[in-house]
């Protein structure tokens, strides 16, 4: 049992896992209900195994890694198809049996490009939406409709370089760590609360594209920690903050 | 010997370290010349123990540790005097029986406690002056004036959160780490050359207070791996960055 | 609050943290005793600032930091006095108003020592006596007489490098990192209860000196962390491991 | 350029990067002989791309990371195939058309075991021999045969925790950091030259089971992190110990 209190949002949360057979799960909803407030939130005995949709450009690092779990059942969660706004992870994805769907932004306006990832993202009902490495940007229609549903890796350590092209940003300015950083999303671009967050040394002999590759393997690292929390139910959100019960 | 071509700057940093007795100083110049371009800089033999001033406000944690350090000889440096714009950290100071000045930033012009505090940094002839929790913002005029011999200790992991009350900032953020910088002071405020910089892990029941309390010991580190490298005489600057011969 | 379930012990531990005045002590622990089976331990509103003495031989890096932290209020602790088998830290000591004892271990039985050590010791009726790089193996009987009151920080990433030397030996090895670890002290050397276990990478450039050098400040690091987390009373004894609800 | 002064076991290293077309190797070689001593050894311009052999046994994570690398060319090696005494990665292997062999180490003696091995890899005439979680102990003789092309990845921040079964020890001993090792593989079983190690920290609600989940991501990354530094001729072996040039 974990509980936490916000005193800033003055609310209470509260994760407690049990085991057992002789579990009556609607009495104890009412009983719960009994003590709790009225508007209190009750979530009981979520689904194990969540359905997601994953979401990339052209980089592999991080949908190579949730494809493998996935296949070898250690990622908490299925993943249903995978959309690419290029073509390049097809290949990948179809190793894995898993349906790709490439739908590309260009020649066509961001609202009949978000139409057409939705009409593919129902299809599934996905209970997340993993952007994994998915290098556009969404329009605050599209968040909200998904409002609560969609993971980022930001390869930053936010809020250092929030935007376009982080490691170059890095680079000109001579950090000595480079970080990467899975959020929700909202529509604040790389505002929304924030579940991982890990760092590692560079120094003066990494360039750029060394920036990227040492930045790829810690982006995959939190990307995948915060998979594993969001789908064990770990992960609570308090306005802009997340409460992780680890 | 460790070298370094800054391709972007187009120099050239080499350094190395000799021993034994038969060493000649004064023709390893001249040869070091006869076959170096004219405009090359060459640094013999510094000095090894650097004369320093800390500069404080408040906090004690970086000034306690430097000054047990500097009594038990591991500073790499003498401390000559330590000034503070509160008297706060007097007793400690005296402890060790290093001169304190309380030179007050109240109730006069910056002009006038700039060069209040440069009359008594002059009198020692310091290397550095390092600026341990010194919360003031100098003026260019001063900066200038000691060019590249001012470290400071910036209480985030920069460029995140610049400016005042960071670890704020970083608590309303939500973020899962916080760090600390050590840099040379320029012009520009928290944007100098980056020395070194760590993170830790925080999570959401951390209050502001208790990231400060976790920052103090971050920023205790950090500032004491950045003088030690400095006062070795491993870091050089190239630009807006910094060339670290660990 | 914080639960855990130890399955293989078979213990339940919880603990609660309370905020507010109107708030009755023995009630509570009637309350408390009424619905706990009869051999559970309870202990409520333990004191806030305990009591402490530090047993040191020759380094000064663990002392220093807790004589900095006990003066400025921050250490969670009060130390009643400081026991040297060397008289090397006295001065430092002395400059903090604690009162320094030296007891040298020299020309007498280990008995003899012990008895010379407790005589200090129970005089100041600590509630832990901190090891701070105390080189004397001591005996079973003085173990067990302080039994769960003594705090040891060892210079290695235990259960490696037990014993002697353990930075020679990790030289020797050709380890990439070194570490340390905060214990209590059990009888068997080296094997009790660990608190708190860091590492930090070192490289080929590493000589035994410079791990030594680089090792203090783990070790000045993990006992810190080791003394707030049991001076706050986060942490419990289930056999030889620890909860800590941190 | 990076060089190193092993003191202890009185050799020079020395490694550099160059840059440029107009490069005569041939005079270089001969320049380099005439002015270092006779029994120098001096290895210019190795192959950029390494062939490798991997050796599984049922775990997938180390295998599935490589083979992706592999893939997408970004593991600085090519895979000419996997072999595994269990059949149970066949399929993951065969997705990316990397030939798979299965030898089973049942019902026969290790002589005739390491023969069948011995008889694919060499005819693949590999430069390394990578064990990617091979829970076979192999003999003195197969060992020496690829002397200084063997890389193990440890399951365990060895010297903890030597041997089998190194998470369950971690999980009785109550350590609080978990970690790997990546090292040359010796006939002292564990005590080869270790090449990268990395810890994570581990707290009182790991089970064994959560240890050993945790314990995958470290070995995948410190096997991968290995195999970067050998395949891009970083590391140097003196003695038991690795000089690493990064």
């Amino acid at each position: 049992m974990r509980e936490f209190v916000d005193e800033i949002a003055n609310q209470f949360f509260a994760r407690i896992e049990c085991d057992g057979s002789s579990f009556d799960e609607k009495n104890l909803v009412l009983e719960l209900r009994s003590v709790l407030p009225a508007y209190s939130e009750v979530i009981i005995n979520p689904k194990v195994e969540k359905r997601i949709v994953i979401m990339v450009t052209k980089e592999y690092h991080c949908l190579g890694d949730a494809l493998i779990r996935n296949y070898f059942n250690t990622l908490n969660a299925n993943v249903c198809c995978v959309i690419g706004n290029y073509d390049t992870l097809r290949e990948l994805t179809k190793k894995y049996e898993v349906p790709f769907y490439h739908v590309s932004h260009e020649n066509k306006t961001k609202l009949v490009f978000e139409e057409e990832l939705k009409t593919i993202i129902n299809e599934y009902e996905p209970d997340y939406i993993v952007l994994a490495k998915f290098m556009r940007i969404l329009s605050p229609e599209f968040v909200s409709h998904y409002e609560g549903k969609l993971i980022n890796i930001h390869h930053s350590f936010l809020p250092a370089f929030i935007g376009a092209s982080p490691y170059r940003k890095a680079f000109e300015r001579g950090v000595k760590l480079i970080g990467a950083t899975a959020h929700y999303v909202t529509n604040d671009l790389d505002e929304g609360p924030i579940i991982v967050q890990q760092t590692i040394p560079v120094n003066h002999t990494f360039t750029v594209s060394d920036m990227v590759i040492s930045g790829k393997e810690i982006e995959k690292s939190v990307l995948n920690k915060a998979m594993q929390l969001v789908f064990q139910d770990r992960v609570f959100r308090s306005g802009n903050k997340t409460i992780i019960f680890e």
